[in-house]
């Protein structure tokens, strides 16, 4: 019998809204993050659904943002709750946002192929991370990211959001 | 008698299939980019759908990346139709693809808000164009961006994704 671990999003935020990673948005993406076997990576496989296309045939550039949106602030959490020694799901919960996102698209995207997101920390996890994340269609690397994700109090973000703090 | 002109996108790709920016997807964002009065901006005005949060009460970034992409994508198209002194949907048509994405969230985007996306060329029109491109909610600047679109034959570009060339 082999035990499947559950994904870092339904571990650590199962009543999530994000349209990317939230698992409980009806028609998000759902994305699923989970460390790799090698204890640095994080690993995230999705495969567009066809209306994401940019052109025809290939993958909108904006879906796969999203998708390295998602899966590298996944990252940046998993990183920080294994530098606390905690597991996700423990709490206080971790909660990190996008600081800056910055993709770089080295080939087209194919669409109809399953694409796997390898992300890691580098460098520091501290209130903001650098997260560097590659997306792969199958064995071609089409683009690379390199951002920040900062350390927040979620309601205090809200709350600024809408000019209450 | 007042005329209303036409979105880029529907002068220069009407049969545009983009998940973002295409007139013709069914299912899609249908951005609508225009020229600005001042001649230098390019603005798209657009109200995210209540499903495209990332926390509640807050865009998802990742829906703000899909936005900046298409319509930093559109400002440069535009710059070229003007510096080959042509209109746009004149031919032979203009592509060009997103070479990097580079997003600094400043603030927490609201939703409920519409949103108002104004970007520039900065700098040379040419194979690889600069893009910045700000992202408003009512009077609050939330996003910034700055990004290279390159200019490319479509065709050659889904050849390309698909191991044909």
């Amino acid at each position: 019998m082999s035990s499947v671990p559950a994904a870092l999003q339904d571990m650590a935020a199962p009543d999530g809204v994000c349209f990317g990673c939230g698992s409980s948005h009806p028609e998000g993406l759902q994305l699923k993050s989970y460390w790799d076997e090698d204890g640095v990576h994080v690993v995230c496989r999705h495969t567009p659904d066809p209306k994401f296309h940019g052109w025809p045939g290939l993958v909108y550039g904006g879906l796969v943002a999203m998708l390295v949106d998602c899966h590298s602030n996944w990252t940046a959490m998993a990183y920080h709750y294994r530098a606390e020694g905690r597991e996700p799901g423990s709490l206080p919960r971790i909660d990190c946002v996008t600081g800056k996102l910055n993709l770089t698209f080295i080939k087209p995207t194919p669409m109809g192929v399953e694409l796997t997101l390898k992300a890691r920390v580098e460098g520091e996890v501290g209130r903001k991370s650098r997260v560097i994340c590659e997306v792969w269609a199958g064995d071609v690397l089409t683009v690379t990211a390199d951002s920040i994700f900062v350390r927040v109090d979620a309601e205090q973000l809200k709350a600024q959001a809408h000019g209450r703090a």
